[in-house]
């Protein structure tokens, strides 16, 4: 059996370590071609060691000691690329992975994305280039990778509506008021899934849904009218397909990343694995579903609002975003503000092009330095 | 667009009369060749004057009028084998259903099964006719058709476990005390589906869903011990697919038989229709699921047991259940004692042989025959 390669953006991060777990027992099928790291040259170097890759690269010029290994952010592009690599797990975290999406798709590589400002920045230019490349993308985050497990194939025309789920995250049954005094601890005690920082504030805003909406009708072709949220506090339904004739197809399973990663390696098929328990419905009963309180988290529908607007518009609201969770992670703003500050940026550049890669960059900043300048120390 | 001919074997039953709603709103895509019922000329007539079909047969001799119509059980093998005729769908109670599943698939004909004794009685016979002739057997139950949606084309290597829904029936929260109590009118105030007699009381009893364990063994080569049942009251899950890289799929919706007829006809593609209501989670809110309570109701045990023997087994517990049932709603027999009935013949028939179409005639009335006379009146 030929090995497929992989190479890992992003390898020491949550979504890089878990997918060298599936990768170790899955090494009849997959070898590991190339990792990268952003900074965290001690455990690149054990990874590298484990699985002898024949690419390493560290973002960080300065950090790590090994000579062989290629520095700076270009190492990116040139892990995708490569010969040798067949499947591009791009996990890196912020804008800086678009890059790498763009050119692994020109090279008709299959991208297995986790970097969710490939889609949200960038969604026409990674359609377009993986029209011209011939590559293909394939989600890793939960929520999309159930929906493509429900599809699996059919014809996009069958498909009616999408429903992600969303935990709701630490504060769903939190009052307005009280979200007014939430510290950064309770914004990183979520209750069901162990993530990043960045990325477990994003669930207690949902910011994180709307970047999931934004890409979900990228990666699906629907309109956003066909795209729902609602919330689903066990985590354990990763998401349900509507489709034409009525029917609907849900994807379930206890929340871990091992599955949604493996299957982006795999997709179509499906390869005997044992990252995932059996599934128990009586020890997971009940499932309860409940609306989202859209007026309570509004960062889900100014998300939603900003891709239906297209343009820089979500390019601005992800790194209003970024910015202002930052901020808030350093004790900067309370927990409200981060909405604000994206509903401010919004306001300002939200009707700015974004048909290029430099029109993103240049949003990208404009709204950064917005978030700072007004909310920043 | 050419349309597809179908033939309704059994059309003035539940099963029957649902599906003339679905071809009703489906007439573009499908034609209604031929209906068959088995004593209810009335309705026939009405149907046969509104869907125009090419043939029509009633089952008992004597009842009707119409001359043009073919009489006697051999219209449903008639009906089936029919030119204008692409698509079977056998909805027709008991075990005369299962000669017109194997001439319907000899001629290399779609079978649309919601006759369970088909497969129940004689599913090495029905998967030969298959073979043989080039027919397919798309399921209409409910639970079948959700892991079909769930399966979708995907190699049988792939899955691991099927768990089958069951709502418990009425008696789902009943002590075994009062079960012994239960009336006929308890049996037949199903919670959540709305269904003939019969098949009400095997709810209640769980022998239908020993049934189904048995049709999925057959309709999706899986061995028994990879078949599981759980309890889901509100009937929203349909079944659970569990596949071998530990992902599950689940197919949901509120409880109409519209969708799985639809879909047995147009599988694998699906088309718009509105029979099914816009999915509401919030709604359908909470899910529960429970153990089966396997020894306040054996029947299950029992058909699955009577599943792994094979042979004329299957046959047996169908053909004892139905007498039982009989005399259960004739108001001969306690409910408890429907499974001991099939307990019973099960142990005096139960290892005879089921090789040919005569043995399994012969072990359905063997066993029919030992339940009248030791439960009977």
């Amino acid at each position: 059996m030929t090995h497929r390669g992989v190479a890992i953006l992003g390898s020491t991060g949550s979504i890089g370590t878990t997918a060298l777990r599936v990768l170790a027992r899955q090494g009849d099928r997959f070898r590991v071609s190339a990792l990268t790291a952003y900074r965290n040259a001690a455990l690149l170097e054990q990874q590298a060691a484990e699985f002898e890759p024949t690419f390493v690269g560290l973002v960080e010029h300065g950090a790590g000691s090994d000579p062989r290994w290629q520095r700076g952010p270009s190492c990116l592009t040139q892990a995708a690329v490569r010969d040798d690599v067949d499947i591009v797990l791009n996990a890196v975290v912020g804008s800086i992975g678009l890059d790498a999406t763009l050119a692994a798709l020109e090279c008709g590589k299959r991208v297995a994305l986790a970097n969710k400002e490939s889609l949200v920045m960038g969604g026409h230019l990674v359609a377009a280039a993986a029209q011209r490349g011939g590559g293909e993308i394939v989600p890793v985050d939960s929520e999309h990778s159930a929906v493509l497990q429900c599809i699996a194939g059919r014809p996009g025309i069958e498909v009616r509506r999408i429903i992600l789920t969303a935990s709701g995250g630490p504060f769903r049954e939190w009052s307005r008021d009280r979200l007014g005094a939430a510290t950064v601890a309770d914004a990183l005690r979520h209750p069901t899934w162990s993530m990043g920082r960045k990325i477990t504030v994003d669930s207690a805003t949902l910011a994180n849904k709307a970047l999931e909406v934004i890409e979900a009708h990228h990666l699906f072709g629907l309109p956003y009218d066909r795209i729902d949220v609602v919330v689903h506090p066990q985590s354990i339904v990763h998401s349900f397909v509507e489709f034409v004739d009525g029917s609907v197809l849900a994807q379930l399973g206890v929340p871990t990343m091992e599955l949604p990663v493996l299957y982006a390696l795999t997709h179509p098929d499906r390869v005997t694995d044992r990252g995932v328990p059996p599934f128990d419905p009586v020890g997971n009963s009940p499932l309860t579903f409940e609306s989202v309180r859209l007026d309570d988290f509004p960062a889900l529908a100014l998300g939603v609002a900003a891709g239906r607007a297209g343009g820089a518009a979500p390019a601005v609201y992800n790194a209003a975003n970024e910015q202002a969770v930052a901020i808030f992670l350093d004790g900067g703003i309370p927990f409200p503000e981060i909405s604000a500050a994206i509903g401010g940026a919004l306001d300002a550049f939200g009707a700015l092009p974004g048909d290029t890669r430099n029109a993103l960059e240049a949003a990208d900043a404009a709204a950064r330095h917005f978030v700072r300048a007004r909310f920043g120390c």
